[in-house]
């Protein structure tokens, strides 16, 4: 959240930015902003703040943005596409390095150029690569079945874009971020 | 969670569910699902637990995914072709009306059969069909002033999609999902 907003700011402005205008600009408290600041950074100083682009260089170190890592999209269809013709990893410092689906209608290469190869071939290409990040974007259906092929090939973090609950061995790690409930959510105003 | 758990358990399995089992499936404890599911339901009983479709009723209708409600896309790249086409919203009581881009080469129906219209039509189309709700998927550039064009045009819950942080009048409300964001976290393991 840091991190998007110093990007947002207009090219050209001041250097140094001060905590009291992340905060207003966030809408947190300021005592919240340095408190979280101070975990990514000693730059901060009184009167000046902080250097806007140090602090966002801090920010990506800490972030990790700064060692790209590859992922895998693990199902082709409309989302996996959408994902792996997605630009603004980069920024956050991930490399889509291929997808992989059962379909072989949808082989081949993306808009964006990136190669859409056979679940058979998962495992290797994992190994290969020392790949262990994937995103699930399967059928909710095959889920399951996805999942667990994602890990036999050595993936430990997975991002489910599918609304399955799945079941989990423990030396792998599940972001679960399911679209549609969170809209519903949002639109129930339950938070 | 719950109600994606519930859902996901083989068909034509017992009736009922305890709510210890729920806990199992879920990875929480006992007492953290009972004082959970209080708020939602009065139906579990001991030693037989809770009706697994009662259960499912409750929560389906404590979530309001009883009243279907209608939202919109607004950009409709890949990503947001992707939203229109998935079939998943109305589990969850969302429909998804029609999209919108300031491309004409998108306008027209996509493959689910919904409407892409221009931008120009969003306020009437929005008015017309009682609509607040809407995705944002515009690349980051454009985010902003997408989304003022949303709040003019009466929509008051925005699910955004984009890494761009929005400025926001206090009569809306904006849930930011950065794929990107969340994916590098869960690479770096910072949660």
């Amino acid at each position: 959240m840091y991190l998007s907003y110093l990007k947002s700011l207009p090219q050209g402005g001041p250097a140094n930015i001060s905590s009291a205008a992340i905060a207003a600009g966030l809408g947190l408290s300021e005592i919240q902003v340095r408190k979280d600041l101070a975990s990514v950074s000693d730059i901060g100083k009184p009167k000046i703040g902080y250097i806007t682009d140090e602090l966002i260089s801090e920010l990506e170190s800490y972030l990790g943005y700064n060692n790209i890592k590859d992922a895998v999209v693990v199902g082709c269809g409309s989302l996996g596409h959408a994902i792996l013709n997605y630009t603004g990893f980069g920024e956050y410092g991930i490399n889509m390095a291929a997808g992989f689906d059962v379909d072989d209608s949808v082989f081949g290469e993306t808009k964006a150029g990136k190669n859409i190869l056979p679940m058979s071939k998962l495992a290797s290409f994992c190994t290969c690569f020392g790949i262990n990040i994937g995103i699930l974007c399967v059928p909710e259906s095959a889920a399951q079945t996805a999942y667990n092929l994602m890990v036999d090939a050595g993936i430990r973090f997975v991002l489910n874009l599918t609304p399955a609950h799945l079941n989990a061995p423990r030396n792998s790690e599940i972001k679960n971020v399911n679209i549609a409930a969170i809209l519903a959510e949002l639109a129930n105003h339950q938070f």
